[in-house]
């Protein structure tokens, strides 16, 4: 029986014409190899933004179920051209949207869930000898209502098609060459992973890779689909293969290393250490839908009796975080609340760390070596993540990077200016 | 009970959000008078050219299906943004697709025709009270394939609406504030109609004048569902009514003069007066799904038994024509072919001159005393048309616009330039 592979192209991929033929090269390419192929696109390059602006010029706060018609039309574009990309190379083809597949999901706007994938059209079409192309980030209610996933929609779309199809593995392809041991333009020898664990590329998102959004490579991990990350403009990198930890052999203890400045610290100091405070501050910030990350609470001053409740939040809630911080200080009665913006989280992260005890200390010294204070840690199975002043963040990567073997003799190929992490 | 009012706004009306925002203002205005409103629109202004310009840029022929995928995206942000639009005034509204209505076409791409429509979850969300936004130009068939429906679609679709819906009215806004004697244009002092029956409106269309498609009239004619033509910039004029004769008084002979350059004429010349020759040259353009308009046969010249067949065809048509003449001159044994591209034809409407037979001869005196010579004529009911020389097209229809007696005391406020047609 045929390999059904099923392939994903962002919307950098499909950003205009010229690009769109090349995709139908890619798509062609894997056909030719005698597989039934499956596409899954995203909206053309800005189109999304551009979407998003017209709807802001007409209303500040657009309703959410008409933002959804209006979105889901950026991949009506792509996946229509796609397929007259492909036809006139003389393969078949068909598009489908959301609708015409049965991608089922819950009855929520801008971030459904899909809740069932609807098999019968994909086979028929299929079996015809046709490639499919069809809309990534939309979805569709009982009710024949149109949705949105959200972030990480398209991915999330291409690995629940696979998932659905049972497809033999699901190619996301984007404008890097792979998943790397880190940022190859902080590290030019940073080395390219032919495999990662699953377990270990959700920690590396977690910490700022934007290779592939956690919520593609969960549900990957659930329905154990192989993922590879590969690139649009190189396809003859087979760049990396994302599948469970059991079928791994794990020669290294640490995988990757990133950097993650999208963190901002706050501390509330002198909290009284009454029983409650704690729960009453997290879930005021749980009621305002504001995740926490790292978080520490400092033992209490025998003096005081209070003691320092530090955590850090999303650069990107912080307007909405501040509003409350003053009524929550009162409700604490805390002395006073600091923000620390000049931040940045280093982590090292390995499925091999299991049985090693001694990553951690390793981690440490290799700071400590270089006058770098460490203003927060946290752990878990397969990550250590340590807090550090922004300006630290690329020596500290390089130094680790180093550490613990992940040099590659090669330097990459990595188009894109260097983050700005200083 | 409410009035159902439907209303079509076209892509100039939505071709930016400013204007969206002015159309939102034109909705609630119908809302505010009681009715339950229906608004049917097209895509923004260039948008389908946009769209259409990619995909020739993909593929110089690309599918009819895939064409019908790509263009409705159009009138899906129109939709979204009008609904936003109408929100963002504190009105209830909802924007639904050609699908969640259950616009039902027949299976044929790019001009399908519809078959059905739907109306419970219109009804549904009439009763709740909402405005309601819906896709025009666009259906879907039994199997969730999308349609389009051509041209003059979105008229088309308003007009099937509001069959389907038994509304009382539908008001079609445009750039222009009704329907005139004449193009404004070229006669300033051309008088705006009040009212005008659907055959009239029929003939005017056919013949150039460009306000409604002819598919809409001849929908509204069938359903009898009284048809307005009205200015989305200009809401206090009420523009012109299109309704049946029967319910008409009717005072004038000619209701409307117009020009229409879209014709070409073509001569096959000496042609043997055998039987079968006109049935086998009309027979291989209706092969090519080439449509003729006027038709001459000269009687055969009794030296030669010969005779010239004269007819036109539309410019659009012409190349694929052009391509098939070499091939019907052999099969007919013609002698030659001629093409005249630099013609008019000049038509008078009017439903009253179906008893007054003076009214052809005072066209042609009028014509005859400006030494315009006319090369064809043809009449039905309730038209006459004369073929000129194009350089003669303007002279013409003023003479008869004023003949007519068509004036009006008021100079017509009219944008956009003089149409050239000289």
């Amino acid at each position: 029986m045929k390999q059904i592979i099923v392939q994903k192209f962002g919307g950098t991929s499909v950003a205009d014409t010229d690009k769109i033929k090349r995709v139908a090269d890619a798509v062609i390419r894997e056909k030719k190899l005698g597989n039934d192929v499956v596409v899954v696109v995203s909206a053309m390059g800005h189109t999304t933004d551009y979407l998003i602006k017209m709807a802001k010029d007409i209303s500040p706060n657009p309703s959410a179920r008409e933002m959804d018609m209006l979105l889901s039309t950026g991949e009506g574009v792509s996946i229509a051209l796609l397929t007259m990309a492909i036809h006139a190379k003389d393969y078949d083809a068909v598009s489908l949207n959301a609708m015409q597949v049965g991608i089922m999901t819950e009855s929520v706007h801008q971030k459904a869930r899909i809740i069932d994938i609807k098999t019968e059209r994909l086979r028929k079409n299929l079996k015809q000898g046709k490639i499919i192309v069809v809309a990534g980030f939309q979805g569709t209610t009982e009710c024949g209502e149109i949705t949105t996933l959200g972030r990480g929609g398209s991915d999330t779309s291409a690995v629940a098609l696979a998932a659905a199809l049972k497809a033999s593995r699901c190619d996301i392809y984007t404008d890097v060459e792979g998943v790397y041991t880190t940022d190859p333009r902080v590290v030019p020898n940073a080395t390219r992973l032919d495999k990662i664990s699953y377990e270990e590329m959700l920690e590396l998102a977690r910490v700022g890779a934007n290779v592939l959004h956690p919520r593609s490579v969960e549900t990957a991990k659930q329905f154990n689909v192989p993922l590879r990350v590969r690139s649009t403009f190189n396809l003859d990198n087979l760049g990396t293969l994302i599948i469970g930890a059991k079928d791994m052999e794990i020669y290294q203890p640490v995988t990757g290393v990133a950097a993650d400045l999208s963190q901002i610290r706050v501390v509330f100091c002198d909290v009284p250490d009454v029983p409650g405070n704690a729960a009453r501050l997290f879930g005021a910030l749980s009621d305002e839908n504001i995740s926490v990350d790292m978080i520490i609470q400092s033992y209490a001053r025998k003096t005081t009796n209070t003691n320092d409740i530090a955590f850090t939040i999303h650069k990107d809630d912080y307007a909405k975080a501040k509003s409350i911080f003053e009524k929550i200080k009162n409700d604490l009665n805390a002395r006073a609340v600091h923000i620390d913006e000049d931040i940045a989280k280093i982590s090292i992260v390995g499925a091999g760390m299991v049985d090693r005890p001694g990553i951690a200390a390793t981690m440490f010294e290799t700071l400590a070596k270089l006058n770098i204070n460490i203003k927060m840690i946290s752990t878990s199975e397969i990550i250590i993540s340590c807090l550090v002043e922004k300006e630290d963040a690329q020596k500290s990567v390089k130094a680790l990077h180093k550490i613990f073997e992940l040099e590659s003799n090669e330097i990459a190929d990595v188009k894109g200016d260097l983050p700005d992490l200083e």
